[in-house]
């Protein structure tokens, strides 16, 4: 289909929402991408770049001239533009900037220097904001007549002579109100102001909370800079709660996109630590040595002590990043989540070991065995139970992301404990030697 | 603080949002609930209980007289209160809908006939709709009129005759348009139409894709039937991205709300599950028990190398279930991504082999040792990424959700074939006997 035929490529895309097209380069291999650019250029509005991801958006991008990116970036919301753009190199970046209207660049440059991932780099410059004496109909009238007004807006803010906020009125409660009543007697007082430096995390949380279609940000001192619509936050509360299994898996962005570089540097640090902790477990295995060479047993039944601490230390610590990453679990309840967890621990605990220290009992006709290790499964389940909630909720205190570096503490909790509780154990009893 | 002094209490809650008084609930112990909740009577709009976490509000509702939970749901948009009822027995459910009016019963009875987790369980059905032949001075003479209209709308759908839809247009649109305009000539003729019985996780994609606010909902005939805004959107994707990593560690829900036996028995299965897996370990560990007994170092090193191919499956997999989850991931691109994925096993497998294997060689001055382990380990991380992305793909061909089932698979191949070859390459290399 690539093989030249750019008409009834064109034919076939036309009509298609910016957002499809976006998916269909997302589908091409990294090498097909360019050659369906340029067979759809006319196609390729603001709009589709603005919904690409990021790799594939940053290999497309980088093939343009500066002028052209320029002319993209200078259509899109200023939150569209500095996704755009904060990708590039710096070089690539300046010369992009180079060729924007001063008034565009002055507004990405401004974006550009909040912190990433703060509010100042998510929102929009384009808001509506009137003063306090306006009523319904002056409201309406300057709307209509507005030429500059922003693309998207759900709220008008209403501000005092310095620019501060002191209510907001949804769309809806001005088209209901008759003209004459005052914008103060119908807004609302009470709203969410977002600080520009906020993490975008939190942003995401307070969106979701107070379920707010969109929010004013205001600079350290006080004063309306921007606004941030939930179509932009959507995207980021998806990324952050879906972020959690890639991190807690140690897989970094885990993007499929991402190039293969990127994601062998991601990955092998955590094998590699991984290894560190599995050396730990085997070093306790060798200072065993003369128990398993009595009882071969041992060695077969160990893995399994270790394999099954590991999962439930997996599981408590999936709820206890997620419930951190919610704002559920706090400085408040951690110790009756911790009470809450080790209680499901003692009965996991319990179920699991009576299973498996009967099967091993009657499979190697050693009653000692089975207790051995019924006792050593239900140790590990609860050390994994409380390590669970404890490692993430220490990294958290720690101002860590606790999805980050939890599993290998984790990990490295429950297997040297079930290793060492088990053939412990099965030394203390007698069982061997 | 509980004890009593109601008047305190009520004092420091009274000003709060609804939304930080259902936080509050959260982070009290179960039993002082319904003593809060008494204290603060007053202040327990319907609002709190649309925002309280569902265990928690099951726990308050089932406190109280039918009659009084009527009241409440009456006062809901239809969503919350369906929200509300869904999750009560049967027979409470039938006590409290009696107690309602009728034409709020009705409402919930049909939102109750659709599926759970669909767009009719989502929807609300206050929204507004007009005929085609309005001008922008008709719709807001009608707004200004309107008695029962919807508590929210962010955009006011177009109809036919039929009651079917045909435009959209958002408010913004019409506070900008002059009075005599026809509405036909500002509404957007194309608009994503969300079916009645879709899963709330297609919803939530499409309103991330196409960054809606609102949207229509029809009937299987095309009629206008409700409409969905983002803020009961952006709970699911909430709760659909971050479900992945509770469901893939085997979890369950994994809600720091859920009673204890509900989370022991969500969790208890997978635990089970996982103590099958392990007993194959076993089982091939046991099948080598005269290797074993020859080198005991066998014993040691043989779970560091399951662990790794462990590690590295769990990275692949959690990518392949999030690219599954947010559609990147079709039958048009899964070999391409298989290919990724091979990759990127190969890199690391190398590179953590290379470490395993050198330090092995040194530490048991045992050359032969180490590049049997090595080669082990390059097997089982290609094994890993492989088993990474076909368990989550096949399942999700088969109509399973990836999240579910994928982890126990992939640990049961990456553990068994670590032990394997790790233990088989030992023999057959000649290190042993």
């Amino acid at each position: 289909l690539e093989a030249g035929e750019n008409d009834a490529v064109y034919g076939l895309v036309e009509g298609l929402h910016p957002a499809d097209i976006a998916d269909l380069f997302e589908l091409l291999d990294s090498d097909e991408r360019p050659a369906l650019a340029i067979a759809i250029s006319d196609l390729m509005g603001s709009e589709v770049y603005a919904e690409l991801n990021d790799y594939v958006r940053e290999d497309i991008v980088e093939q343009l001239p500066a002028e052209t990116v320029a002319d993209i970036a200078e259509q899109l919301d200023t939150d569209d533009a500095v996704a755009m753009l904060e990708d590039l190199d710096e070089e690539d970046q300046q010369a992009v900037l180079a060729e924007m209207e001063p008034e565009d660049r002055a507004a990405i440059e401004t974006a550009l220097s909040y912190p990433e991932e703060s509010a100042g780099r998510l929102m929009s410059r384009d808001f509506v904001a009137v003063p306090e004496h306006m009523t319904v109909g002056d409201l309406i009238d300057f709307l209509r007549d507005g030429r500059d007004l922003a693309n998207e807006f759900w709220e008008v803010f209403i501000v005092d002579a310095r620019f501060h906020p002191v209510g907001t009125c949804a769309l809806s409660w001005i088209l209901r109100t008759p003209r004459s009543i005052a914008l103060t007697d119908v807004m609302q007082r009470d709203q969410t102001l977002i600080p520009v430096t906020m993490d975008q995390e939190e942003v995401a949380l307070r969106f979701q909370k107070y379920a707010l279609i969109s929010a004013a940000v205001v600079d350290a001192d006080g004063r309306l800079v921007g606004q941030i619509t939930v179509d932009d936050v959507v995207h980021i509360i998806q990324e952050e709660a879906g972020e959690d299994v890639l991190l807690l898996s140690g897989a970094g962005e885990g993007d499929i996109n991402e190039p293969i570089r990127d994601s062998y540097v991601a990955r092998v640090r955590w094998l590699i630590a991984n290894l560190a902790t599995a050396l730990l477990g085997a070093t306790i295995i060798s200072s065993f040595g003369g128990a398993i060479e009595k009882l071969v047993a041992l060695a077969a039944l160990s893995p399994m002590v270790a394999s099954i601490g590991g999962n439930a230390g997996t599981q408590t610590m999936a709820v206890a990043v997620r419930a951190l990453a919610t704002n559920q679990l706090t400085r408040t309840n951690t110790t009756r989540i911790l009470l809450r967890e080790f209680r499901v621990a003692v009965l996991n605990g319990v179920t699991v070991a009576t299973l498996i220290g009967v099967a091993t009992a009657l499979v190697f006709s050693n009653p000692l065995l089975g207790v051995v290790i019924g006792t050593a499964v239900v140790v590990n389940i609860i050390t994994a139970g409380l390590a669970g909630v404890v490692v993430p909720v220490t990294l958290d205190r720690l101002g860590q992301d606790p999805a980050v570096a939890s599993s290998v503490f984790v990990t490295m909790i429950t297997d040297s404990m079930g290793f060492f509780a088990f053939l412990g154990l099965a030394v203390a009893s007698g069982l061997v030697g």
